[in-house]
């Protein structure tokens, strides 16, 4: 008597990736409903079962579907949009406003839906992400059909699914309440990073994943700078910190762990958390190389993921379990290191049990979904192929195969491929979606390129614009007269500081684009100490005009908090010419006949050009601008420093014409 | 009036990868013979040129062919054979084992046509070979229609195409006489490392390069054994030394170049010298990683190749470009680092510059030859598509392609694959060639890895077999009296000698296979000191014997020098167990009644099992041991042990047994 099925897949070389790496080199496998119900030689399974359809593999190798344990898919949308940069440049310059503009929820079902052609062409069954929007990510998935644990995004900034972290975690609540019980999908929450979450969040998302019992998916100890910064603000590593906050309450996927130590491990090894390792993305980027062979030493499940597509630059498992133990043989100078059967089984089975559905999904055996992919090992760049070892066949798949040699997929007993035909999606109309979205992308980057103001509006932040300032200048061999007559009673003083200014003048190949100016100061107290540091960007416009006596009337400006580095503005603007100016600034805020003025009392240290006296005010119009210019005057003759000699150009202006 | 040429591609994003990056979004290339007479925009090459066959191009990428600089072509025959091992093992434990039985003519020609196959699929129109029987190489290289420097082996030991190194100059003179003015090859002479030649070989193959002006192709500083034994043994880093040997007066290509300093870089930028940068190998090898960044500083060509397709494991140029850019960015902790653009030059035109042939090929400019490729960047592992900025396309096809998605190539003028269709070769035919041969191999290993004597065997080198020794051994309160007695005038003593003996014992699942040790011998001299080191490798097979009053008739022996670690025959062997046994020896070559006997005086270290007086004879059959056994227990009453308690097994028995 035998059992009936709805599928035998047979004469294949069954790769089980089980524990104990069971092969079946004349292997089938029988799959009933959404399961499998055994695995084995292909006679036996052909003595116990009748299949009502049979399907013969050829000789390819059948194995469990990859497992891409960490990614961003929507993000297939923002691929090759820019690379070789900076993290920072690369995030906060291209990603982060492109996402400000673009992510909605129709931007994300499209990406994912790209991303799980991609997936299935390549043999990815299930994978982990985490982005915004995410319920359209969980929808889009199930209509491809593949499996995916799904992450809604919390941070402590506004997002473009939500205004504040609260939203978020509604959003996400919300969406595990809708999906908790889904066959392909495993809601979950996915507080961003411990750096852009508060103590508060990671708090109520580990609250929230361990209510609903779902994985929480994070970001921790990606880069060397945020284990610093964690030092240097917390007294402590990532990985105690976030334990601090409750964080490994839940069951926790966190990617990266780069920068990580032996106790840290032991931490997590304690808390259960899963590891998703991300090799292209950490050598792209250039963060470091993980402890892999130690994080699997001490006994983590590490899983391997591909990490966004935008930093990648694609969704290739082939390619990262391949990098995975390259790197790790390179690293720890061993090249027995993450040998190709463990390389691959933290691809399917440790990548699973990562994720925390190894019960699910990651091996073919009997009970677990039938999540499974053949792969033609014959192709010229695989050939030939030895059988002497079973170890052979592991490195085969690791070491030659391409994602392209994946030709079948089947996910939850459902074929989302055969021969290379693409069963669930349209792939041509995706492409065709996709094309469009890159070219509006493309439109508003060339647009905000041209342009360095709208470049600089383009990174966000709070920013003053347009205003006009009147200034005027006057050189002096000795500043004490001023310090005396700024005490005359026509004067009122509201707010005196003393300060050290560094600028960076950034010129660009067209003159008319102004000047952006990265200012940093230094406040002085009365001891001469630093006590402060702020540093602001100051875009400054062409000269508008001037009246008598070298008055200037200067220049449209805009007003940032400079929130990142001098370097990253460098490489973000990539200037033709930069200029640096140093100098010590006694700066008075006074009334004078009810007009607010700044009294500057500069001493230029680089270039060393002498000492000034300069006179500023705001001002919002023509008519406004003369008056005042009237009263400068005035101001400098009340200061004692007529008769000096004017200067009739910032200081930039002079030195770059030097 | 426009000119006339045989094709013009046109209606493709034209990356000409010459010195300034000139890309034509929408362009064409005009093709003459075997060269290419004109690169533009689609308009200008229609106005000025008409074809005998216009190609349209579909708005894929049209580019250069992909320049591999490294590689061992015939090795795709070895391509998984044996991973994940340590490199000594890998090398002389399977891949020169392997070679010795395999290696002829017919296998150089198919392995070659396999590559050759796998090359055109895609995209590499060059390469860059090291091998034997090299002029084979040549051949079926020329027949499939691709580029390629060729380069004839030349080592100190013995190869499979010649008995000693002259033999190899004298094969690589007549190559290169023969092959020095082919349209697609260019011949070379490659000496293959500083530690495998002689002195004498770097001269001889510099002078024969320079001779005929041919490259010449070495491995230079590969791995940081090499480099320190260097130093230890010549008292200088790898490039002063070889410089030393005048190899520099030839155009030199140096594969790998991982363990060099900035001094070194210098002296090859100076030489004139090309690099051949092999990250896949590099790391899967964990030979270290190649400072390329401060090598492209420098002003060095630095190339890319993919080495051998036994230790990558495929010949796929799209995944070392890709991993050139990865592994430099987090070498230097610098995202920026090799960004696409340079890294696809690397593969194109600096490849071919430092293989000598920049004039010939690397870039898509009129008067090199028509050495040209089509990428298709629209499948969904690369879309979508971003032009912003010009630097997209490169990203593309470094970041996101796949050698897959090269759909048609050209070499000197001629088409080798159109639409993914091979046209020079038979796949098929030649995939079951390899399917052949592979199952030979297959065998030969089964059957070496089945007996300890024959891995033995397998590792070559000098080795004696099949003796038999006889041995009785007594356990000693006191060794004075055996001193003493050593001097009775029937002993002739005609050697002594005093050292300190360490035993690894490593032993089989099959108890039938005997035990391997692996011997070293500190000889110490009068005063006590260490004055000489041996190590030995010695097959213990099972007893075969015991004669009254505890006389051993031991074993099948197998005696070959150690030339390699413990640690390499712990990885090659792979022993179920393994003990240790160390014992201070003082040893007496005496002969007795005309007969050898070895007298030893053994103090046994570790473990402390006391002193024992051993007579041990080399036997040839029953007869002669039986009467040595008599003269043994003749000589255990002359030196006063008798009535010591006898030792009925051997100290490894002992030991194992407790």
């Amino acid at each position: 008597m035998t059992t009936t099925v709805d599928f035998i897949l047979t004469n294949a070389l069954v790769l089980t990736m089980d524990e104990e790496l069971k092969q079946f080199p004349s292997g089938a496998v029988a799959v009933l409903g959404d399961s499998i119900v055994a695995v084995g030689t292909a006679d036996e399974i052909a003595q116990e079962y009748t299949a009502n359809e049979t399907f013969d593999c050829g000789g390819k190798i059948l194995m469990p579907g990859l497992v891409n344990a960490h990614t961003h898919v929507p993000m297939t949308l923002l691929r090759g949009l820019a690379d070789d940069l900076r993290l920072d440049v690369w995030l906060m310059g291209y990603m982060m406003p492109v996402e400000r503009e673009f992510v909605s929820p129709e931007f994300v079902r499209l990406g994912t839906s790209l991303a799980c052609a991609e997936f299935i062409r390549s043999g990815v069954t299930t994978f982990c992400d985490m982005y915004y929007f995410e319920e359209e990510v969980a929808k889009a998935t199930t209509e491809a059909g593949l499996r995916a644990v799904c992450a809604q995004t919390v941070l402590k900034f506004p997002t473009p699914d939500a205004d504040s972290w609260e939203d978020s975690l509604a959003l996400a609540r919300g969406f595990i309440e809708r999906w908790k019980d889904h066959s392909l999908i495993v809601p979950s929450v996915a507080p961003h990073a411990p750096y852009t979450c508060t103590d508060e969040i990671l708090r109520a998302t580990a609250d929230l994943a361990v209510e609903f019992d779902v994985p929480l998916h994070t970001h921790l100890a990606e880069t060397a700078l945020e284990r610093e910064n964690m030092r240097n603000e917390q007294g402590m590593p990532v990985i105690p910190y976030v334990k601090k906050q409750g964080l490994f309450e839940a069951k926790v996927i966190a990617a990266h762990c780069v920068h990580i130590d032996l106790g840290e491990m032991r931490t997590m090894l304690r808390a259960g958390v899963g590891v998703a390792h991300n090799p292209s993305s950490n050598l792209k980027l250039a963060s470091g190389f993980a402890p892999v062979p130690q994080m699997l030493e001490v006994g983590l499940n590490v899983g391997i993921g591909t990490d966004g597509p935008a930093s990648n630059n694609d969704l290739d498992m082939f390619e990262e379990v391949r990098l995975a133990s390259f790197v790790a043989k390179a690293v720890s100078n061993d090249p027995t290191a993450v040998p190709a059967p463990l390389a691959l089984s933290m691809a399917t089975r440790i990548g699973a049990k990562a994720l925390h559905i190894g019960h699910l999904t990651g091996s073919l055996e009997s009970g677990k979904r039938a999540d499974l992919i053949l792969v033609d090992v014959t192709p010229v760049h695989n050939s030939p192929r030895f059988q002497r070892d079973p170890h052979n066949a592991y490195a085969q798949i690791v070491y030659a195969s391409k994602s392209t040699d994946v030709s079948d997929v089947m996910v939850n007993g459902k074929w989302l491929m055969r021969s290379h035909e693409l069963l669930t999606l349209n792939e041509a109309e995706l492409l065709a979606q996709a094309r469009e979205t890159a070219a509006q992308i493309d439109a508003f980057l060339i647009n905000r390129e041209q342009s360095v103001l709208r470049k600089l509006i383009a990174l966000g932040g709070s920013m003053e614009q347009e205003s006009f300032e009147l200034q005027v200048k006057v050189k002096l061999e000795d500043q004490s007269i001023v310090l005396s007559n700024i005490k005359n009673p026509e004067i009122t003083i509201t707010a005196y500081k003393h300060y050290r200014q560094f600028d960076n003048y950034f010129s660009f190949e067209d003159p008319s684009q102004g000047r952006l100016r990265f200012r940093e100061d230094e406040l002085i107290d009365a001891k001469g100490n630093v006590v402060g540091v702020r540093s602001r960007l100051t875009l400054l416009g062409p000269r508008e005009d001037k009246f008598d006596h070298d008055v200037l009337l200067s220049r449209s400006r805009f007003l940032a908090p400079a929130t990142h580095t001098l370097r990253f503005y460098r490489e973000y603007f990539k200037p033709v010419g930069e200029e640096v100016i140093q100098k010590d600034r006694l700066r008075w805020h006074i009334k004078y006949k009810d007009t607010e003025f700044f009294v500057n009392l500069d001493t230029m240290e680089k270039p060393e050009l002498g000492k000034f006296l300069e006179i500023k005010s705001r001002t919002w119009s023509r008519k406004d601008a003369e008056h005042k210019a009237e009263l400068a005057l005035e101001l400098i003759a009340i200061l004692g420093a007529i008769g000096g000699e004017t200067m009739s150009q910032d200081y930039i202006e002079v030195i770059s014409e030097r």
